[in-house]
């Protein structure tokens, strides 16, 4: 139980998510057992798809990510790591400290075998209504152009199989759309990119530029350096929050909410773990359950593992 | 006369500007005079505050720039310059080729001695209404920390001297708060606008994040890298179009439509030239008529090449 509404809004959201959970998944809940079942009774959740496992200690935005990691090994997230990592759940989420989160997946976790570095990636809606594929959004800054390569081949393996779309149109970040545009990164990057789409590994599409990230005409999955990313990302939040408060209303706006994003997935470990934000709502953790169930029934890891082999 | 509808975009543009003009101020307009005086004609213009200076070649967007700005030597862009390098008129806009316009910037009028690398900069609206300048735009890719740091100077001054923006803050584009996040590059510049601050060359006031960029908490003038800024201000454009179909209509978001901004000022050259988008309306062309005079009017070249001495 993470997050800054921890623990009713994570308990809450993990009984909307129940719903729409697939037949054979089920949810387990690491926090305080006497609180959480105190906040299911008044849920009226009887649910036997629910699992608790007792966790006494509690990392704080404050903590030092890793030290905490350590020696706080009673706390949600170091016990909730150490079961993903002996394979007892499949995925785990939480709002909780995001260092503690990164610590996990690299430590606990740990990347994929040929993975060269691990990204956290978005999808955020474009204009059609349909996901777009953000990464890296701020893991990896001066990302080498075979890290940006590689991010190609992930975000296109998570657009097809977690998002569902067929033959993702993978695009590298850019400030043109010709061949020889960019910076030093992004012209060695479109060299490796396009190699990979000749010889079929992906569906390289070339460079879009800031102005077709949401348009949907360009783009499924936009590769791009981490700083760049975070900065597109949040931009998008700061516009969102701008345009609430001036009421504006309409379906493309109000999809992106991060309560509807589904969390940050961290890709390219060697389980599905998503990070959600510190102020998750219950609607936030719903969908964050509900995107890593869908992660784990995608095979994406496996998929993963295979395709980078 | 330069631009996807030019003359007539052109020349009904300036007639627009001519209400606004300042008292001493007159406009110079060069291309086909025969064509420009039917145009104003047509305008029922008969302002003793214009000026044609025949050219008769035109720079094709085909061109490639320096070529073209040499072989074209009778065209309004190249014609145009040459007034300007020889104080015939006191500044230059238009909405033809934009890299013609940097040739003309360079080899003609030419940087200021001491700035390491000129700008294109944007002044774009934020939540609150006020000016935010935001350099470099698209000019510098792989920008050198001394270069950001300069471009920090240099935006400093066009916020107080043309945007009237008292103290202006000054912020780097980050992706964290703290000091000691970022890249390479953000942590070096950081370093280096930190001095300027703390030598009162300009008000720094730390990083800021994409999420406040538009929300006018925390900078008046936004420095970034090329790759980044043009990303940015794509994307606010790509945003913009997509508002629009969707029939979001409110100040914040009609007051970001290119038509109002003015044109992309050069700066840290030494004469006032902006470029305009090639698809300028007569509003357009109006406003960056306007601009270029607030930017003369402010003696913003002179205290320039003051401060960087």
């Amino acid at each position: 139980m993470g997050g800054d509404f921890a623990p009713e809004a994570a308990v809450k959201g993990a009984v909307m998510a129940l719903d729409e959970l697939g037949e054979q998944s089920r949810i387990v809940l690491f926090g305080d057992e006497g609180r959480i079942r105190e906040l299911l009774a008044a849920e009226n959740c009887t649910s036997d798809k629910i699992d608790i496992v007792h966790t006494s200690q509690v990392i704080e935005m404050g903590d030092h990510p890793v030290t905490a990691f350590q020696q706080k090994s009673d706390s949600s997230i170091t016990v909730g790591f150490g079961y993903l990592a002996k394979g007892l759940i499949d995925g785990f989420a939480s709002a909780g400290s995001t260092g503690a989160m990164m610590v996990g997946s690299m430590y606990a976790v740990k990347p994929i075998e040929g993975v060269i570095r691990p990204t956290i990636t978005t999808v955020v809606p474009n204009a059609k209504g349909a996901p777009v594929v953000l990464l890296d959004v701020g893991l990896n800054v001066d990302c080498k152009p075979e890290v940006l390569c590689q991010y190609g081949i992930i975000g296109s393996l998570f657009a097809e199989s977690v998002c569902g779309i067929e033959n993702p149109r993978v695009a590298l970040l850019n400030i043109g759309e010709e061949e020889t545009k960019g910076n030093a990164q992004a012209k060695a990057t479109y060299d490796l990119l396009k190699i990979e789409g000749e010889t079929g590994h992906l569906n390289f599409v070339g460079n879009v530029e800031g102005s077709h990230i949401f348009s949907g005409k360009v783009a499924d999955v936009v590769v791009c350096d981490g700083f760049v990313g975070n900065t597109i990302l949040k931009m998008v939040e700061g516009l969102y929050q701008i345009n609430m408060r001036l009421g504006v209303e309409n379906k493309f706006w109000l999809s992106m909410n991060y309560e509807n994003v589904g969390g940050t997935p961290v890709l390219g470990i060697n389980a599905p773990v998503t990070i959600g934000h510190g102020k998750s709502t219950p609607l936030a953790i719903k969908n964050m359950v509900l995107s890593t169930e869908r992660t784990i029934s995608s095979r994406f890891t496996e998929r993963l593992r295979e395709a980078i082999k």
